[in-house]
């Protein structure tokens, strides 16, 4: 049976005026929070500094005071009165000091609440220099002493000992202390009727409600009262402190429930004691607060952690480190799972797949019926419109509209859904993507330049794709995945973002082609700027008629050229004010949206309001800079949106024809640029997935590369038809979307990282997604407000956020590493482990490796480009031969070699589930051999050290 | 004698193929630094965390093994010789034993340095699996036997040893270690032929060089040993390390130099273990390496903390505190030292303050002689030609360039020059300020609406505020500088900078007002934009002579108006993309001088270079878009300056006569305006004095408040009969030059933050870039291609970093508390001792001030503006009432009430002193302490223990 969690509260004996009460001054959930000096302040939860000495001075209490294990308490007063019947039973105190030690021990506690005593400010002005005058200890001058106190007080003080109860019922704190949770009270004090330490520790037999002793309603199980003489309440303090700790410490907590006397204690401290971590007084300065550290290790591995002294260092590794047990094993393979093994048979993985997904099929609608969910469609709504917007718009741009805006929401909207309804990994995003992108710009080319029908041939290339991805369904072909590592993945993506990047930065450049800037300008010779439509010269009537009734001075640009005029003057070639202008909308909407997300990191405002600020940067940048825009009311190049439900393109239909336009040997020489795509799709929806499904996000429900790949395949040939564009898994949206489903532990412990749970997998977020996306057609009216510019800066930033981003961690990491000098770089473990100079080696691999595909995609190569990613593994597996294995555990992933290291894994996973049965036993009988302990050691050698040199 | 500082490195013992070596893996100068597992890498410097359990070991070591105190060396092998001996006496070891130890530990030593064996790729990559296979500790498999390892090298080995010393003669790392120190040589190996540690501590009598021993070429004065069995690697590291640490503590070192037999020593890490810091198990990882803290409690203080166990806690303020002695006293009150005391005579202060000065005459110039201060003259420089360009032109603006660049380059050149020669202050920078520019705008205002010759007028203010200066200096006045609490700085001090950058944003706005934008402009209707210039009607002959004369359409847009035409078309009021381009210039420069600023933060490059980057960022912004604006070749508004040495008006000469252009009475009223600008200049110039002499930056040669205003009076009646601005100390920049001429400790640890010594003061650096200045008029051609919004950004940049900057410590800070949820609230020290409502309070007072400030600025009031800054100071005087003094002392500082207080602090400061001496007797009393100890105790209670527990 797990012990339960304890709340430990420390309160200090304090004189307020002529009163005597308790006062909160810190609290443990896991991490000490104090009270202020101010008194109106909890400090940041931190790690508890204690001294050596006041742990050992706990020790020698806890030797010589009362300790009562499973006390029948019901009431403070009663359980006052029993412990000091026992301290007097033991001759701890005399007859006479009864009366005052029980008068101390009821006094009322004063928690640190939000609502402190008012205080005017006048009556804070008269206290002039000595403010801290009121809230005296009683060793202070102006101390009475506790007997006239006691006469005093003694008619009312049993009422206010209730009094403060109700102030903290609803308590907001409650939230950070898990449910079963008990509290432990400790109480130290220094009063003047005492000569020698009045101590007494106490176990009650059942957790139960002492009045207002405690800031919180929890139970109380356990008490420590520490009262002394005057003049040390700072060693009692730190007593307290170090009580307070040990109460809090997982192993410690756990004797204290199951002590059965005072030796077990005492063995309690020991084993605490020898797992402690000893600062050196030069080295350290005991003011500084020590802030709760990432991760801790948990109790039942501390056992461990120590008894490597015992088992020694048989491998031939620990030599060679010498820090506190630094020496990690090899960083986790890369798993892939059974999702990825080669079955053999014909669709074999894919009928695997299926059956994977089968048993969450109601699950994974009714599991997504949570708040959250609502908040993540938002988010990613907003997300895949935006990219639907830049896309089509990007797209339209690229295929003369053939596919614009309104394809991209519709086939989005389509092709979502139906990839959420029925995907093996319903938490990919499916998005058009740059790949696919340029792909469709160079068929657009390609075709327009021959003479031959883009869209036709394009559903020739979908169909000849579908069945290409059908043949790899069935044949496994997933299985190859398996040979991809960070370093493909990370070759990939920066390519990607490299594309994003330079294809932001170049549209930019081209609006300063397109709307030249008279540089030669000067404002005060206005007047001998124009642009006049000079009619054509009336002797040469080849091309017009009515050349003399037109008005040509009254005609626009267009018109006198259409006519055949011709433009004269300084300004004609020139357009003001838009380039610049773009150029503001570009780069203020690229740098807002990086500042908005940085304000996550930000201190200001409670982390949910950044969150949204960060969640919505994009959005908010859009609306701002859209809102800039229209307020300048300048003709800055607006997006395009048809504002009716009709392709883009008027001379288009909703449906490709298969056959009528192209001769017949397209049909079947589309069979190559098809693979072409094929090659490309698989690549970038299996890396996709692969990052979504990697174990860091705690995936539950399995995931299904072969079902994933299927639908991949079938919208293809659905979008062919429909003339919409092609969709393919998008790793940052998709990346979003999971971080935006993240389950955390509710109650952690101020100060405590939440604890990640785990992935809130279900389908009914995406496809609300994707329906509202559908559903966006209707806003048409609006979108067309949006200056393409802004666009331009979303996509600058998706480029920008994807390189620094989640899913190339350590490539960019890496490249920083050049320009770091040694002594200033981050503490990666792979730089713990990897000497320097070959990490920088790796890096100028990858480096070199997309220097090589950037040339070779500005080349007429770069139709084949998805091909070279295949290369990239090759290169990969060429590093083998260079790298060792341990290095590139470390910086890369290792590759797949044989079964065998499997079986290896599963043994090594039994020898550990033995050792934890061991440690299990080991707290079981743990009474025992406390019983056995501290015979042949003097008293206060620690029991349970392994002595290496004979003491 | 103080002992010498020591170096100890721990070397631990490794089978490299078939030879067993000792192996560099840690070392101390003060923190530790560990040999990565990779082996080629240092750790970064970090607190060595050390198990208890190691400490205890390392004590039974020292209690069981061999302690050589004293031993006469000169050569390692000696010293091995004797070791053995004596274990060989105290039974320790068996002869047979005897060859394999000498054997083990004459094994040479291999350092961490950088030139580490090569190894070829191809060697690397064959190790596949195993890369660690290598170093194999001796408890590793492929292990082989001392024994046969030592017949087998016995021929060879001397020579060895000696083989890597010439390697770390150079070593750059010699620097960091101060020159009298000595080495201390940790070795810890396992080995096969013993079966219980071999345990050595060796204190040599002479400090000696043993060849190849230590990394770098520093004595070793102290050696310990540790051989143990097998299999026990881990925690001989461990015990090494805790052995390591106990050498580099102050404290213990001392003891280790001074002990005279084991006992002592024992005492000595037994007092070392009582000021131990200890961190829970539960709460902290081991893993984690804690960075060096930024300071440390020096050794002398240390005993005194412990103390306050004994000494309780008479005063009151203890019982609330529960932290380790985390009961700061009230911080130290704002000193103003003697040269603000009221003398009482006649130009007593000014008197006093020569004086002081004048023992300093000669050390002021040679003192400037260092490498340090051409980089300080350089930077100073560019922020002064910044300044001096910025001020100027917009002086120039304000005053219709009666006082433009020229006039500012020479002042600046002149008053600084003078300034720097003659100051009681010679490290504060004259410059010209935000309030004489706004005073100036003003005043120009004022006497143009009144038809009063400007420059005459400004003469005679100038004279007055002279005089009025020298009065002020001769009955002391500045003494009222003591009742200037930060709350005042910090009030006058934003002002200034909401005033630039409310300044700067205008500047810019009115770009767009100056150069509308046509936002109606429709690119394709470029025809229908034109601007011409039509002849007036002939019928209205008033006007010109000869109309017809001239060809209308050629016109500029002046001409054209000068000669009575009328501008008719759609583009006569616009001026296309100078605004857009002003604003990108505008918010360039300031955005990329920000982010260059905070590079200096950032992990690239070495920290030269980022300081270079961080130093130069307004020169480099102002180049950057300088080159841009040159780039785009648009006709943005220009800097005006003069290219001849002449005024930039060209109706005015170098000298302004007194008398002639205004009416008598105009010299006489001077006197009234002047009484503000002497205000003005009283309050600009000590509040930044003030600043520059502020307790932290560690001044020497005492200030001069009087002298300073003494000249600073001089100069303003110079510059006006020269029509030169006026002058005053500028904060930013005069903290810039102290900046730049910081003294830091040279050789200090790594890890250990370098230790700010002082400022080197002296007249040097001031003086050279004032001369520098001078020189710069002959910039001019190159000063006429910066655009002025290229200025109004730089000056954007000095009012937001003068906000959240050095001087305006506070204020901003606690502004931006409002905004954070108190558990994210940096760890002020003010907010660990005040309520954060009281904070709040206070920062909202200052708020209301300043937009009261602000309103009155804005208003017709805005002349007698210096006057409302002594009105802060009567807000703060009231203040008292509202704020206890406790609270004022953290937030603000108290002010100045009578002379009492000081006495007692120099009580204070006595009795600190005996404590002092107390403890100095102390640690050389230690032998005889050491001596009495351990009597009543159990062995491992420790000594120095104050039991408040009776154990």
């Amino acid at each position: 049976l797990p012990t339960p969690t304890l709340f430990t509260e420390m309160d200090t004996l304090q004189q307020d005026g002529d009163e005597l009460e308790w006062k909160e001054t810190a609290r443990w959930v896991k991490f000490e929070e104090k009270v202020e000096e101010g008194g109106e302040r909890w400090s940041k939860p931190h790690v508890s500094t204690l001294s050596l000495h006041s742990l050992f001075e706990l020790r020698t209490c806890l030797q010589t005071g009362a300790v009562l294990l499973d006390l029948e308490g019901y009431s403070l007063p009663q359980i006052v009165d029993e412990i000091i019947e026992k301290q007097l039973q033991e001759g701890g105190i005399t007859a006479d000091q009864r009366e005052n030690i029980s008068f101390v021990l009821l006094r009322k506690h004063r928690h640190q609440t939000k609502r402190t005593k008012h205080r005017s400010p006048a009556d804070v002005g008269k206290t002039g220099g000595a403010a801290s005058e009121e809230h005296r200890s009683p060793g202070a001058p102006g101390f009475r002493s506790t007997e006239d106190l006691r006469l005093k007080q003694q008619a009312n003080s049993y009422g206010r000992l209730r009094e403060c109860t109700c102030l903290s019922l609803k308590n907001k704190f409650m939230k950070k202390i898990p449910r079963d949770a008990e509290a432990s009270n400790v109480l130290v004090g220094e009063v003047d009727f005492l000569d020698k330490p009045f101590v007494a520790f106490v176990r009650l037999a059942q957790a139960t409600t002492l009045g207002g002793l405690t800031e919180v309603p929890v139970p109380t199980r356990f008490l420590f009262v520490l009262l002394g003489p005057l003049g040390k309440a700072k060693a009692y303090n730190q007593i307290g402190r170090a009580m307070a700790t040990l109460m809090v410490d997982d192993l410690f907590s756990d004797v204290a429930y199951k002590a059965r006397d005072r030796d077990d204690l005492i063995a309690g401290i020991d084993e605490f004691l020898d797992e402690v971590i000893v600062l050196p007084p030069g080295e350290w300065d005991p003011k500084i607060r020590i802030e709760p550290p990432k991760k801790v290790t948990p109790a039942d591995k501390r056992k461990s952690v120590l008894s490597l002294n015992e088992l020694g260092q048989m491998n031939g590794k620990a030599g060679a480190g010498g820090g506190l047990s630094e020496d990690e094993e090899m960083p986790a393979p890369h798993e892939m799972g059974e999702e990825l093994a080669f079955t053999g048979r014909f669709c074999g993985g894919l009928y695997l797949d299926i059956k994977r997904k089968l048993p969450w099929v109601f699950s994974d609608f009714y599991e997504g019926f949570h708040l959250q969910s609502i908040s993540a469609v938002l988010f990613i709504y907003l997300g895949c419109i935006t990219n639907a917007i830049t896309f089509g718009g990007l797209l339209g741009d690229a295929t003369d509209n053939y596919q614009g805006v309104m394809e991209s929401f519709l086939g989005t909207a389509l092709a979502g859904t139906v990839f959420c309804l029925f995907s093996g990994q319903p938490l990919i995003i499916l998005s058009s993507t740059g790949p696919i992108l340029i792909f469709e710009k160079l068929l657009y080319e390609f075709s327009k330049s021959n003479g031959i029908d883009y869209m036709e041939l394009r559903l020739w290339i979908g169909i000849h794709s579908c069945l290409q991805c059908f043949v790899l369904v069935a044949t496994d072909a997933s299985y190859i995945i398996r040979y991809m590592t960070r370093f493909t993945e990370e070759g990939f993506s920066s390519l990607i973002s490299f594309i994003f990047i330079s294809d932001a930065i170049k549209k930019m450049a081209g609006s300063f082609k397109y709307y030249p800037i008279n540089t030669a300008f000067r404002p005060d010779y206005v007047t001998a700027y124009k642009c006049e439509c000079l009619a054509p010269d009336p002797s040469d009537h080849q091309t017009l008629v009515n050349v003399t009734d037109l008005d040509w001075s009254q005609l626009s640009k267009k018109e006198c050229l259409t006519y055949g005029g011709s433009l004269q003057g300084t300004s004609c070639k020139f357009v003001p004010d838009l380039a610049l202008m773009s150029f503001i909308l570009f780069f203020g909407t690229y740098s807002m949206t990086v500042s908005l997300k940085k304000f996550k990191f930000s201190r200001y405002f409670p982390t949910k309001v950044r969150r949204l600020i960060s969640d919505f940067s994009i959005f908010m940048s859009i609306m701002t800079f859209v809102g800039l825009d229209m307020l300048m009311g300048l003709k800055t190049p607006k997006l395009i949106v048809p504002t009716e439900l009709r392709p883009t393109r008027p001379d288009r239909g909703w449906l490709v024809m298969p056959f009528a336009k192209n001769p017949w040997w397209v049909y079947v020489a589309s069979f190559v640029p098809a693979l072409l795509v094929t090659i490309l799709i698989f690549m970038d929806q299996q890396i996709s997935a692969v990052i979504v499904n990697r174990k860091e996000n705690k995936l539950k429900k399995g995931c299904g590369y072969h079902l994933d790949l299927f639908w991949v395949g079938v919208l293809m040939a659905v979008c062919s038809f429909l003339g919409l564009p092609w969709y393919v898994a998008a790793t940052v949206i998709s990346i979003a979307h999971i971080d935006s489903l993240k389950m955390e532990s509710e109650s952690s412990a101020p100060g405590e990282q939440p604890q990640f749970l785990g992935v809130r997998e279900q389908r009914l977020t995406g496809i609300l997604v994707f329906v509202l996306t559908g559903v966006s057609i209707f806003l048409a009216p609006i979108l067309q407000y949006i200056p393409m510019p802004v666009l331009y800066g979303v996509f600058l930033y998706m480029g920008v956020a994807s390189l620094s981003g989640i899913q190339v961690t350590g490539f960019w990491d890496r490249m920083k590493l050049y320009m770091m000098p040694s002594k200033h770089q981050p503490d990666f473990a792979y730089l713990r482990h990897v000497p320097l100079r070959r990490v920088h080696l790796f890096t100028l691999v990858q480096v070199i490796c997309l220097a090589v595909l950037w040339t070779l995609k500005s080349t007429f190569l770069a139709i084949i480009f998805p091909i070279m990613i295949l290369g990239l593994m090759v290169v990969r597996k060429l590093l083998d031969m260079v790298f060792s294995q341990h290095d590139l555990a470390w910086i890369d992933d290792v590759l797949p070699v044989k079964e065998k290291k499997k079986k290896s894994k599963d043994e090594d996973k039994k020898k550990k589930g033995k050792e934890k049965r061991k440690d299990k036993k080991k707290t079981d009988d743990l009474d025992d051999e406390v019983r056995n302990a501290g015979v042949c050691c003097p008293p206060l050698v620690i029991r349970s050290m392994t002595w290496i040199i004979p003491v």
